[in-house]
């Protein structure tokens, strides 16, 4: 009885924590984001300098309660998986453990530089936001959409690539020192801020035909914008033509494509009803 | 009698005031739009420091005038509504009273920030020109495409927010104070400065790993705006392609959105042929 | 006899001047762009100082040149055109003349500001190139889309140019005069600058509320940019579909949508060619 | 039998240098990706004055050592041509050869501003990464459907550019040289930055005019980037839409291209459920 209310109880938290079909999985998700949102803004104002100097002791205090609800939530997730291996070394499983690790470290190593790249891994406690975008249907459509472009996307970025290292270089022997294009590497940077349109202006073409390059490179990057744009609006197209032709075909003429709720076969007429 | 004339003279402002069909109507919104912009224009003009050196009193008595129209405007509106209470506490009730309340409002209080906090609400008058776009056919085809879209874009804009968060602290970290990185919170209106593209330059790596994390996050950001636009794309043409379904209509038992190639009607069976 | 041959000459001139179909009509055609090019050219370099101090007498003999040879082919256009008048008051009859005045005015009007302004209007020589996009018909599928797509992105436009003036003054409000934000009218400018993602970066906000409101704009103007996009491709897909299906309709059951090379109905399996 | 051993030595080394089917093949692919990127990177670090200073022997040997094994490839390339002028002649033979050229040029040049041009030659050979796109299949597709959209854009910017020489002369007669904008052809590389939202702020209007137009401009150029965007989806759309419709083969006439709802071959009129 007691072995059998044991694996009740396990059951019961692993409803809780793992799934949110029950009111309180559903509690539980949302409170874990507001404690994850909350965590992550105290890690982002502690890096203020005016805020660390006034809030230090409160914002230690808060961190360390954060770190210790994640640290009970991480060991009540291993005792409730029923393959605890198969959890700890899943994504999510070593995302949960390095988000609670920082903490404890900043015991021992108390150099300042090392504590700073510590707690930036803190923040991939926000990753565990992702895991709420299972329920939502229209993420899955999106991440399959991407999924089939991520080839012409890749073909796409590689031949972008190419030309950024020959019109960096370019750039580097037309401008030279002066203009602030001290060397390729910096060149290509250049040429990356503006292909992308962002446009810093901290390294800017100072000859005519560096800006004449300049310009060139500024309108070719206006308009290959469109290609994994199309990329994607087509793919989208698909996924979501795809996830209704499925779902309706008709048992007489093997047409697809029908409204979800057609009682007639468009095609041959057949009344939907009568196969089944 | 008079009680009778009385109400067709409240029917007939409602005609002129709320509704665009009548030509009185249509010249009542045509002269709403012309007083709107004009004020909204004194108000900003205004905000111009040697503007209001020398033609503040004509600013006041513009505002006092366009205050004067509305307020009168604004309780015409009460009175013909059919039902005042639903009027006053809708969205344009709302906006309507804010939009004369702060020129009041500048009488008793005289300290000059207040004054500008006012000065803004004033401007909401110029959302009452969002309503002259409900008889604009396209807008509703627009809003109902993105309607459909927001969950899709919704998701996407979470997980481009986690990546922002996360590059943004890995930037502090890379950069330091030196480069203008003073904090997280600074290093994450960097990434989102570079991210869409912007790129203002008040703040810009300096080391090559700074520049390198920031030439990755100019490429996603260049690719990921293909997204929403192949979100939206294929929402607009579902929509265009449901509203076209929509003209077709069986002759039968009336039921629309009909496929253009449809032979039968989906829900009695009726063949379409027979019917010319 | 003489009337007919005089006749024949000013068809012969129409046909060379208006029209690209003989062989001579497109050289004209081809000659006129080299020649556009060429004094647009002239009247760029003229503007940069060093260039002006040296060859001042060659851009001079130069600008001289073109504008006889557009004044000959002006007095042609009107000599040859079958209704003089009709030509004269077209919007390439007034872009012609407004291409040829600015020389001739630059010898009685000396004031270099004026002289300035001239100079600009010339540079309308340039829309003259437009008339040979009517020869690719390509330009026509390409305007047809843009023309339907006018209202929904004008309805569009109203709705972010609002958002724009409410965003300018509330930044105005928060960064004040220190920050750069002198007035609201400067403050919608940048308020523009940020939501195209252009960011000039001379003036950008300095305060925490300011930088999360013009980081809310920016993920704003990178999200709807997707909306004209959106908007353009089902246009351009539409029109392309309907140029395709009009062209080849069924005989026998009225099927529209075959390919240009079909010689059976895919529908009913009917013989094109039975039918001719 | 020695000529024939010959005869198929050189086959073998065909396939393995041209060819990708074969393991040998793909590991020869492979390996010379790996050392293109290396050489490339190895010029690119190079021209980094810290990194010259310290490292000139190391790079000089590695530049010598990829130089080296690039030209016993060129030279195997030949040998192995079934027609050696061919290869030569082609675009991928002049890369190869011009890839090799500037090492050995370095040895009788010595004057550093000729060397720099030299090493820009070099970075060429990131462009026989192309031939590596020609297996992957989503490439093909890329640039069918951007060789069809190849009109509509040239016609979308030549429209563009007109705008930009007008828009560019106009801000040159509003702003001054006061402003940066010293001459049409500085005031049209301005118009190029802000149309394609790029955005230095190395020049930047200061009259109120001068922003205004500058306004105009930002909102035209972030409309119209839809236009392109619109031309390509709706090609690459067409582009898979046809290679779907070569996967339904008539088994009467072999005729490729049915529509997907194609009951009979538009070719032969035989009907397709008449086969199974």
């Amino acid at each position: 009885m007691a072995v059998a209310n044991k694996e009740s109880l396990r059951k019961r938290i692993y409803k809780i924590i793992f799934e949110a079909e029950t009111p309180l999985g559903k509690a539980f998700d949302i409170s874990l984001l507001v404690l994850i949102l909350s965590s992550v803004t105290v890690v982002t104002l502690e890096s203020v300098v005016e805020l660390r100097r006034n809030y230090l002791t409160l914002f230690i205090a808060l961190e360390w309660i954060f770190t210790i609800i994640f640290t009970i939530e991480y060991f009540l997730r291993i005792y409730s998986s029923p393959k605890p291996s198969k959890y700890i070394f899943s994504f999510f499983g070593i995302v949960d453990l390095l988000s609670i690790i920082p903490t404890y470290l900043s015991l021992i190593i108390l150099g300042s530089q090392y504590f700073l790249v510590i707690r930036v891994l803190r923040l991939l406690r926000v990753a565990r936001i992702f895991k709420l975008t299972r329920f939502i249907n229209e993420g899955q459509v999106l991440s399959k959409a991407l999924r089939a472009s991520v080839t012409k996307i890749m073909v796409f970025l590689g031949v972008v690539l190419t030309v950024i290292v020959i019109v960096g270089s370019a750039m580097y022997i037309i401008e030279g020192a002066k203009s602030g294009f001290t060397s390729i590497p910096i060149s290509i940077y250049w040429t990356i801020v503006t292909l992308t349109t962002v446009g810093y202006g901290d390294i800017a073409p100072q000859t005519p035909l560096g800006q004449i390059l300049a310009s060139f490179i500024m309108i070719m990057g206006y308009g290959i914008i469109a290609v994994p744009t199309g990329i994607v609006s087509v793919e989208l197209a698909k996924t979501e033509r795809d996830a209704l032709a499925l779902t309706k075909v008709c048992p007489n003429c093997h047409k697809e494509g029908h409204l979800p709720e057609a009682s007639y076969c468009f095609n041959c007429g057949y009344h939907f009803k009568s196969f089944k």
